[in-house]
């Protein structure tokens, strides 16, 4: 593998799901794959679930880590060309992925969107320097339209967990008091896109996602309708796409014990942080048959295998 | 050693101790005890002594780190159960610390009080939520109430320097500018009490400590006749338990020099850091017999006692 | 060597070039040398480039690192002598350097200047105290008047690209909109003392740096009488010295092609991070004479040649 920005960088979804299994089973067996590679994470935004499970993933293949938590404010990078860097900007992306990639084998990046500019969030500019200007492998540990790391450790929990050929997999948008990024939501979609699943969205009506990212699958506000007979229900808010940035105050939509009744004995998902009572009923997310915790544990999984690929094609 | 919430959980103090004193002649005999182990340091409010000193450990001890410092603001945790979670805490402590067990082995955790919610504090949900929900052994790096981790550095340096059977140990309240916990002092005296010393607390009126952890030890409100005689003067300041988080001024009870000549021949003592000439005057500090920097250094020497006992237990 | 302060502690910068090369050619060549030693790198000030590169060089040597962020908001240190610390400043620096010391096997500081107070600015009294207090080898990673590790990586970058036996090397003041400090210009002019170079400084009216610093090298205000001929132009921005702290805003002085065609086919210099078309156009930048990430690369080998110097004393 040579960059990891999205679902189109992998030849073999089942492959790297194969990967990530194995890591899970024996975690320190590419220990020296790694030796005397270091890894450059670079958050521009805060972390912890990612930081953690990529940084141990890279302590697992025996790589070096390099942390840098750069808040927007502190360093923010001009990514336009030809401007006078008069403003708050100290430092384009062309010079600082360039020393970023002198001093790392492999770059990994966390960039949210400003939800304000939607051409410039789409756009990815941040992420597309870095692999243009670094001369390394880029590892998107969310960036401002997708996070396949997450979407990766999805795939491995449903396919650890499916009892059918073809599960059907309902994404469910869900309230939120705060506008969040659509980037888990899009990046979901591309993934379920690739996979021989029954794959519905069900989202008040304004909360479509970009029809770039979910290729045609149905996207229904009739919630009721979509959880029917559902093996799978990933549960999520997102911020709406059209109205760019706006925050949906919909209460009917937290998932309780009562709409998980529709499903087929479904399973639970989340991508964590959740809010208890806001988008789901503690009762769900208490429930045995909940997956969050393990899609959790599959993100050092997933990305321990999104690792070891790059490694072995370095 | 399961975990180390508190003396509680030491069932032998000397051999504690010993242990200390073994790491401190032989940094890293025990180098491969932590192989493939990983220590996760989750840092509620700032830290410098004791993450440095617990990371040192760890590296000592041949175990990988994970330090997430995440600040009351960036990531705050809800601990009360079945709440509606539409205010400022994004995530339940029940699955930060169930995705944080996943990715450690040892999960050490720093969270101050907020000296305004007595009965919160003196609670400390956050910690014991991090005992029953993370699946791992905890290690305690300062909580509302209680720092274990200087406590036993504490008694490795009393211990280290006493030069009778039962020395005198006196803590003495000391002046200070703001409001700071009573977890060092309630540590310090629930570790005396385990030991066979004369211990002594003197606090003006309303500044002593709460029973629970003083275990009927003398507080007196006469600094002098306290010091008399003292073998070792620990000086710290605490706001007030009684009129919960009020700031002392009494400028008279600073420590100096002429203080010091009422002791026998006495050690002084401070945790660290320390206010000169509010607390302690330069006299006291310069002075050879003052023993804070070799508390300092101990508590390396500790922190790789608890966790090397929790690692032998694993 | 026992310290890295400044150009002084440095007995043979031919040597030491020799030995950053010799990293840069064969990295992990020492790994060995730093077996069981701890590196602490102690930030006052944000850092990108000399943090990564400096923890690069510690772990190519083998090294542990402890890194701690420590602002000045959150941890002012006292350094002046008998001071009541009834203030913002609940640390003295006595017993911050001396703890440090405890943990570390070297240290290295990072503290920029007040560019308010000139006086204490330049007694570096924080710098000092970490070689007094802590009893360890102080690596400078930039204090308030020099920058030692980047004018290693100047030195060893011309070097690597000087045609003739004397090369012109010229620094050029640069526009800017911020009050930057005076410490790679102060640093880079007291190490060009040292090389046989022709060495020219110019920079407006008012912005001539320190004497001290400069050991009367040739100061102008005629920036094009300067450049002419230049094999090098290191171009860097600094506020004033003399009217201490003030912002310089002379547009003219930014470097273009057109000031580069003055020179002989010079190579263009900048430490990072830079201002485009503010410091320098584009074109320049974007030139493959310019040798800004050559310098950003070689801060590296520098650090790792004074780490490794310094292992090799201890």
């Amino acid at each position: 593998m040579k960059h990891f920005l999205s679902v189109t960088d992998v030849s073999d979804i089942q492959a790297l799901v194969a990967k990530a299994n194995e890591a899970k089973s024996d975690p320190w067996r590419h220990e020296s794959l790694g030796h005397h590679k270091t890894l450059g994470l670079l958050f521009f935004n805060p972390s912890l679930r990612t930081r953690l499970s990529t940084v141990k993933a890279a302590q697992h293949l025996g790589m070096k880590v390099l942390v840098m938590n750069v808040s927007q404010d502190s360093w923010q990078l001009e990514t336009e060309d030809g401007v006078v860097m008069d403003g708050g900007k100290a430092e384009h992306v062309k010079e600082a992925a360039a020393v970023v990639g002198q001093y790392c084998d492999i770059i990994s990046v966390r960039s949210f969107p400003t939800l304000v500019d939607r051409e410039a969030d789409y756009a990815e500019k941040l992420l597309h320097a870095f692999v243009n200007h670094s001369g390394r492998p880029v590892v998107n540990m969310e960036s401002s339209t997708v996070h396949p790391l997450q979407s990766l450790a999805d795939v491995q929990t449903i396919e650890g967990n499916r009892l059918t050929d073809r599960p059907k997999v309902v994404m469910s948008w869900a309230p939120h008091i705060k506008a969040l990024p659509q980037a888990v939501p899009n990046s979901f979609a591309q993934w379920m896109a690739q996979m021989d699943y029954d794959f519905v969205i069900t989202a008040p009506d304004g909360f479509e996602l970009a029809e770039a990212f979910t290729n045609g699958v149905q996207q229904t506000a009739d919630q009721e309708a979509a959880l029917k007979n559902a093996d799978f229900v990933y549960v999520k808010n997102w911020s709406s796409f059209h109205d760019y940035g706006a925050v949906g105050r919909f209460p009917d939509w937290c998932i309780d014990g009562e709409k998980m009744a529709l499903t087929n004995n479904g399973r639970f998902m989340h991508c964590l942080p959740v809010r208890r009572n806001v988008v789901v009923s503690d009762q769900v997310l208490d429930d045995p048959r909940a997956l969050h915790l393990e899609q959790a544990n599959n993100r050092l999984w997933a990305a321990q295998a999104v690792l070891q690929s790059i490694l072995e094609d370095l």
